[in-house]
């Protein structure tokens, strides 16, 4: 995601700090991977161990810590995740996390670091989850999200992997691990993308939803159309949010623009359910159809009379309706669909502490301003 | 609503037909209520019989109908419904229902008119419902909303009403009854007048949750932040689509100009549920505290003492306090607020059926050729 | 609610702690009150100041404590709330709230006591929010539910209130005051009452929906028949939850029987939400028209034959269906119906704490043994 | 599902009708399957094609119908869908869908039909649906559930089979067809069946979720423990319908027992959301760490030292906690999952079409006596 490489480099004084200047190998990372067009994955997350502690406080050694330095760098051993992507990135970004915050021990030291590093250097090693495709269904037809656009979330281990001191960004330094997120206001530029990324989806379930329905004319039902209403202003919503976001957008660092944050927000927290809900109106309009569909495969095999004759529906042929009923099925009910499903809901942190941290950022005077000056408005009315 | 005047006189010509040229009295109304600031109610539906039935074929003869003509104009009788702020407003606007389609019969036509007349007109009566205030419970500061801001809805009877020539809209016309909404784009023009409605109530909802959640610190805990930052999202929804609806607005017949109607019909499906929603927090928030919440007139009473004893909240005072859970009352539990709950979710219409409505005024096509796209391509490489 | 002092006298022995005696205390108030038929009225919580702190580190002196002792009794100061009905009820009953904790300081001592005295007690003081009545609406028909039924929830004032010895149920005792519910189990027969209560509530809104939709023919739709179903099925689940609990009791102390506790759980925390979407349903069926209905008293008025001609429905003259509107307004609209939905959520305790607490109560080793079991079976079926 | 076949049986004289004395082959049958011993499918339902018209109105000629008939028996073409299981069934059973009624034309009787056959019949051929299994992820561990519970859907296409007479259940017979789960019950006894499948699922998502939550300790977390209070009611409510249901069974046909239907409707209706609900609250509860799982089988890899250090949790060793979360995406997010969720859904029948049947069923005048009866007493109390 090389938005937010590109944030941090417009923000890369944020890396310096006292005697240590990394800002510049932000800089200069940002730039080799703009040039070289290179593409890179990340690792944010430390690994699910005790989730009632923090990272510097567990009994269990497996984060990815700091265990040493010497000349050429310092040396990283334990696990990280979740690097989408890894296996065909170059490079990988190991960051701080959005929500985390490191205590200010000796030992979170060790976790107060930054850097990037080629996906193909000695000792990293890359453990990816079983695909959400099924292989050998007979078709890529069947699967057709999932065999083209599954992630491949992948646990990342540093074995001793040594990280030369010009790929450094962060080392050792608290203050900067902590305030990173606030100072480059790196989130901002991400939620961006992020949105942008809702808005492709929410049109895609739109128009998969409306041919679904027109399929087989359920989208003369009411409660389909009411589904299908939702689905239109889902983007409608998405797509506002954007509009105004860039036209709010104020001046940034290193030349950027940054967009107005709030709406983009508003994106963040509202279209993960509206994604889990247009799953399930495309579940609604396919109903038992959505099981009533065979291999793609099978045209090619001895049933093919019975499978052009017998999966037609009012407005499809055979090989149209089975191909569009796979997509519904990828989309809204395969593995490859809850994953997503499961992605929209965390990959921008855990949405009960995002919101929560996201509240608390509000300046309560305004409204409490707001408020109290209406009720001594009223009150003062009342007096006389 | 005088934007509801405006938008029809803008587009005047759509209520020319054949040689019934009537454009020219809408046109000469808004510039009368416009010039001299006139303000009108109006009353779009008849009231509810059988809702299994179209209004020209009810068996009761309950909803207002022209039964005669004469030189001076037409003559109504019957009701209509439902007219807000009826009793404080100069002119009363009679015009079809957003969604409402009369049939091709005869007797329809007696249905098919539009008009607008001084609610000083003779047999017109007006008949409200109870107010939402509780008008005797001692202080205006106790039910603060509703002791200010009742909307007093209003059955409207029309016993035997002769409605001016000159104020006729539609007369007889099926035609232009049921195509006034299409050639007139008047629902744009409401739906950005309801938009701006809504952020204002939005805004309030988050501003009186903030500042009741401060009251006794319960926004330290994190299922209130939660739902504090709903209350943000919400309000950055509804603006940005309006300033979208705004950015990307059209020419429109007389001057005018059109915002987008789509951004806006998602607040209008969308925001609804959230205002009931935003009740629900602030009723989440305020607890069993909106219940032990005495009487503001109470400070006048020998009970004073007491009152201002053991009424004060962490944060608060006693009389601020009170006024607050008060105002929290009057915005999310009292009769007030139900009356609010129930406006958003039908003033526009049935919810059910008005975006039903909606989706099927969207290109399917559009949609069928994108997917369609999609799978070709996909199915193309699959060959090869 | 004489149901929690007939469970705390089941287990009176419960309120016996060293050399402290107060079961027997305990047991002869249950005894008064059965055989004299007197009603009592409970106040559980402390006001609401810093909901961060517990009520005995609480900044302000607010919250009803012991603050001195003779030979006649002990000495309790300050507030208490919510006393339902106390205006009415003889005796008010003063005991620890369901899910309150206190701590080990000697602070807490004096808010570590349980008692029942008369409400006519010199220096007890009650202070009630303002009715939900809507007094001067015209008819008591306006407004049927709240002008009979109206709890009137009062903050309980103790101005240096003495309790004679004969009264105390736990003095100074942390250890009975945090063990009392568990020792006494008072909140199984006291959920018994709630869910009771529950399945009337139940079947009155299923009832009052069904006469209201078939008032002007809308049980004729479908989504109006889904949500007559949905409140046919929330009374079968309250039903079976009863009927189960009952079934499945177990022998309790002092000959009681106690109903098992888990079904009556989940109707305590299942049927809130149900409730609040049975006044959802009952607006979306009764829709404008439970704004444009008039005063019942209207019928002694000028217009009364405007009243008689205009709001009558397809099945049911102009008075069945005022009256009937009405109610499904006080029901589901109105403050009435809002305190009601605040009721409902609440007066169980926190539904967040409480439900938090009440799975904590689960042996979490069965659940663990279950599913390890299983895997551990298709683990060796694997190898083999 | 031999309890279909069972109710059925119990009620065969529903299939005499006139000289058609067909009740005696469907207790026939009944013997047989109980006597030897045999699995049976069923096929209810017709192919979707114009789900706006019924299945005897559709241009396209794809629904299985009777085309001809033979001293031996009569003759069906056409599909039918959805036979679960069909593949290792014995006998498959293929009888009217619960809420569909024929018209009363000449072609509707080609569809009035109801026989059983052996899945092995000449000329009867199934068309499943890809399995949601990954079959080649390297070890049944990684799809714990679709590995051995895939319920594999069938269209079962019949070119021309030949349905012998002595298997003929319902032959050309609308009023038979149409009035057979009313005069028979079936679906009462059938709806026993699936509460008692609902417990299960039921009773599984809670100790799966508990077993989860415990791993990583998030069962500290408040909004976690809500969740799982959540699934222990879920289990109480099926739990107590179940119980309720026979406990005020009625003696039914044939020496059987008929549960109350009420409570098993509820099941029917309210399990589904709560199972899909119990899907969300276990992805809630695994979050990142549902991704961050690799295959089971790459403890057999060079990555052993890897896997089984980094995937340890707070309380589980890394082979423990890796089978436990891939349990846990095979029940809340994989194909698997998905095709449950829908099932649940829909295999009782379109639930927008079923649950307006059973409001439909209810005795109206019932609710209208009781809000009447209580009205009038109000009414005459306010005269007074």
């Amino acid at each position: 995601m090389n938005v937010m490489i590109a944030a941090y480099a417009a923000s890369y004084e944020a890396f310096d700090s006292g005697e240590s200047k990394l800002g510049k190998n932000v800089l200069a990372f940002h730039r080799m991977i703009r040039d070289q067009d290179l593409s890179s994955t990340h690792a944010l997350v430390s690994p699910q161990i005790d989730r009632t502690k923090g990272i510097d406080l567990q009994e269990k050694d497996i984060a990815a810590r700091i265990i040493s330095e010497n000349d050429r760098g310092f040396v990283i051993n334990g696990a990280r995740m979740l690097a989408t992507l890894a296996a065909i990135a170059d490079e990988i970004v190991v960051m701080p996390a959005p929500s985390y915050q490191l205590s200010d021990s000796e030992e979170a030291k060790a976790h107060a670091f930054g850097f990037a590093i080629p996906v193909a250097t000695e000792g990293l090693r890359l453990i990816a989850r079983p695909t959400t495709g099924h292989l050998n269904s007979g078709s890529n037809m069947d699967f057709p999200l999932a065999s083209r656009l599954d992630d491949s979330d992948c646990m990342v281990v540093f074995d001793h992997v040594e990280v030369p001191w010009e790929r450094a960004f962060i080392y050792r330094d608290v203050d900067v691990y902590n305030g990173v997120q606030r100072t480059t206001q790196v989130s901002v530029q991400t939620s961006h993308q992020f949105a942008t990324k809702d808005l492709a989806k929410a049109e895609f379930m739109r128009d998969l939803a409306t041919f679904l329905a027109h399929s087989t004319n359920v989208d003369q039902f009411l409660h389909i159309q009411n589904g299908l209403a939702e689905l239109i202003n889902c983007v409608e919503f998405v797509y506002s949010c954007i509009v105004t976001a860039e036209k709010e957008c104020q001046p940034g660092p290193g030349g950027t623009v940054i967009p107005r944050r709030e709406p983009l927000q508003a994106v963040k927290f509202m279209f993960p359910p509206q994604f889990r809900r247009a799953c399930e109106i495309i579940q609604i309009i396919g109903a038992g159809g959505l099981f009533a569909n065979p291999s793609y495969a099978m045209f090619d095999s001895d049933l093919k009379g019975d499978i052009e004759k017998y999966f037609q529906s009012a407005n499809l042929e055979s090989r149209e309706r089975i191909r569009l009923f796979r997509l519904a099925v990828d989309a809204a009910v395969s593995s490859f669909s809850g994953r997503q499903q499961l992605y929209e809901r965390f990959f921008a942190g855990d949405p009960i502490r995002a919101s929560a941290n996201y509240a608390k950022t509000f300046d309560k005077n305004y409204s409490i301003e707001r408020i109290t000056s209406l009720l001594d408005r009223w009150e003062s009315e009342e007096k006389n």
